[in-house]
């Protein structure tokens, strides 16, 4: 029996979703929590592996009852009581046995949360990107308008262990949204590459604060393959928002 | 020259306001950082003695300054350079040598943030106070109404060391607004006295939830002196929100 989770999660609190050797990952914690509760080790599948530090409101995992059978809201309630309080469980869905959470997905939602302000209030500490230095939002619009459509967005990518071969995404949408000293950039794709989120909000903001140019932006996207972005977005204002099947 | 700050801290990494031998404090912590930039030992006076947990969004504070002359603006920077992301100077000014953060205080605003859903989102931990069942909010108006006026809360505070004489305070207005799951409880009064904000919300909350009779809760107050509240609310969700002079 396959179960779907929805699961929420402060990044702040561990060393990103994968499962690791050395460091605390939401994956390793989830795998123990479903140990306690059903007695068998079992592995989970995330949709996303989220770096260390980014926030889930809503990551997507499945995995195999290892025998038990709980109804699937008893799934919710059992692992909660078993988690810490920084990962909870949203939702537990029974789901056909050809589902996956990373393979069936057709595309995912990320949101970066920029405080704008000289001073960031502390109860926002490691949940938004501080970014002191005033925006110019129209700028940050256009910057963020090269990257929707479909691109070879390998500039904008870092190198995982095992190398990509197709980096060619889709961006559906980018939209930004300013609530006074809160700027929100909301990504919609059908995938996104290692630290690509990161990179493209990195880029955008740089050139908002006047630190590059939309010209060197849209250059090296269009080069395709010669050279790389290099400032990548500190990940404590990133969160995965969505998962769409 | 006397100096009057204006500080925001995130409660949950501290173990209160108020200096004490074990454990940081946000009093001990901002005195540190006074001594470093000032390179001399002040004792900073604040408006408020929040409990360990208890947030800040706008505390205020005074000292003397130990001989160096910064200007205000340089006073805030200065501090934040020394202090850790959980404690933010907002601003610094100079104030007249007869101003006491405490003794000039004319009043102060305290709220609840209390998240009523079963299940509480991982990001609003130690940032909100989690009550799962559900709150009638009509009944929780109505609770908040007793306390409204001058009363004696000796029945709603708990002792300190050095007992209070006077326990007779003023409690301007209690506001109840919800949004979706999130019910915020501002009390604005004169004073409060030890620990009488969480047992005033403490009370109100659990006539909403149907554990305690608005009638108990009215007689307890009208005893004046025979007989204490019990249940204190947790500091996770408190937040001082300003001090009025």
């Amino acid at each position: 029996m396959r179960i779907r989770l929805t699961i929420a999660y402060d990044g702040a609190a561990f060393s990103g979703w994968q499962s690791q050797a050395s460091g605390s990952t939401v994956q390793d914690v989830l795998e123990s929590a479903i140990c306690r509760v059903a007695g068998g080790t079992v592995r989970i599948h995330g949709a996303g592996r989220t770096d260390t530090g980014v926030h889930a409101l809503a990551q997507v995992a499945h995995f195999d009852t290892p025998g038990v059978r709980l109804g699937t809201g008893d799934w919710a309630r059992a692992l909660n009581a078993n988690l810490p309080p920084e990962i909870r469980v949203l939702r537990a869905a029974r789901v056909a046995s050809d589902f996956h959470a990373r393979y069936s997905a057709a595309g995912k939602v990320y949101r970066y949360v920029v405080f704008n302000r000289p001073v960031l209030p502390p109860h926002l500490h490691r949940r938004v990107w501080h970014v002191p230095h005033e925006l110019d939002d129209a700028l940050l619009r256009r910057a963020t308008g090269i990257f929707v459509g479909r691109h070879d967005f390998r500039a904008f990518s870092a190198n995982r262990s095992k190398p990509v071969k197709d980096t060619v995404r889709t961006i559906r949408s980018i939209r930004v949204v300013r609530s006074g000293p809160t700027v929100r950039l909301t990504f919609e794709g059908d995938g996104f590459l290692y630290k690509m989120v990161r990179m493209l909000a990195g880029a955008a903001v740089r050139v908002a604060v006047g630190r590059a140019s939309l010209d060197s932006v849209q250059r090296l996207l269009a080069s395709g393959s010669c050279g790389r972005w290099s400032y990548v977005a500190p990940a404590d204002g990133l969160f995965l928002v969505r998962v769409i099947y």
